[in-house]
């Protein structure tokens, strides 16, 4: 975890299963999103705060917006690294983005973005809730 | 809908898409319980509830068991015949069996089993609830 | 079918089911690229050639790119239109928009797009392919 | 691994991701069967092959029959414990046992098993190929 490319970075290693393929032998391209969860998670377990517990104080994060491009394909039994960085921080919004790359040489197969708000047990729109501001804080200062 | 080999039985058409497949290039094994999941559904919708409703009602209906055999593959962009038979009701638990036809030629690519019980709002195990007998009486004698 | 906001419009219904929903009761951010797949192999197969029919003619369509703007939930059950517009064909490219509707009220849930290049059988970035050229162009002239 | 309850045994531990949830906040029926392959591929890892490389070898083993008993449900962010046993090994087919346990206290969630034959490249059934006889031998002698 570190501030290298943005305001946090954290690196998690998935492997592709039998199930993520698809008959062209590659991994199918809505499978990216669930690896894009799995970075963004890890991150927040690294910054301190599982998203369980973000959850558990009452705060959803939910996806308004996503995006990937494909470089190379990810192939059955590939190790990937997926690199999330958060990139942008707003009074009420966050912003990642991702990189996947093919561990054994690091080769770069995808990147994309997702865009977050923060709701609250009510479902509504609210601020960022300041145990996560708190969090960020200390992760970005650390 | 009639009770030709069982209680009742339901007919319903899915199509196997790219994101079913696996590099083998068949359908994924672990695909068959989705399409089970859509063929009790849409025999309970048939039966004049949808599951919506049960759990609107306050109940829910976990998988306590499930169990497919994989006969012949499906391929990608085959349409399957999923066959939804309730072959057994008890005081608190349900058995649906269910056979995957290509829809083709009628082959039988797949059949297999699930079993449910009946929970309550508050997680527990309870009884069928009287709206859910009734449902079924009507089906079974209509 | 028509050309009216681009050169091919087309209209799919699916179902939410239990296994796209997450805790938070609603559709998983990642399945939406599911139902763009959906969306796009229907338009092909009313344009008069389905995608198991481009790969047996040797040629793949992968995606570069995809993004999804997620506006509204879809829940549990909801009928979705997947509606499908072919809003641009280059010469070895093309690229989809997709607005996901609630089918009950006609309410935007989502939009989103993908892009595709042609492959061959070798994997090859190529052209168009002229059967698909006189597809779209029987398709835009309709 | 050992030959402790069969003819070898493994252990991989997956974490449940958001994906995997469903609306009654639990991990969904047919995600097991995704576990389970994991479980399986890395218990062929730690014999000394990959799937991929029996697959690069020529050959193929495919699920003929899948069955898991739900015990207790699996939750958002839970570690997993996967742990396969090879139960069965016959002149052309294999079997494996699974249970999958909440990490933190042991506790059993499912258990279940898949039954596999062999393939040639063909697709045409055969007997186990001697190299994958050979790697069985080694780890149950072992």
């Amino acid at each position: 975890m570190s501030g290298e490319r943005g305001l946090a970075v954290a690196r998690f290693v998935v492997r592709v299963i039998y199930a993520d393929t698809d008959q062209m032998g590659l991994a199918y391209y809505g499978n990216y999103l669930r690896w894009f969860e799995v970075g963004r998670t890890e991150m927040l377990r690294e910054l301190g705060m599982s998203y369980r517990q973000v959850e558990e104080a009452g705060f959803r994060m939910p996806v308004l917006e996503a995006r990937c491009r494909y470089l190379r394909p990810a192939r059955y039994d590939d190790e990937l690294v997926i690199e999330t960085t958060l990139v942008h921080r707003g009074r009420a919004s966050l912003r990642f983005e991702y990189r996947v790359l093919r561990r054994t040489d690091g080769e770069l197969l995808a990147n994309g973005q997702t865009a977050h708000c923060f709701l609250d047990a009510e479902g509504r729109a609210v601020r960022m809730p300041p145990f996560f501001v708190e969090l960020l804080d200390r992760a970005i200062r650390g």
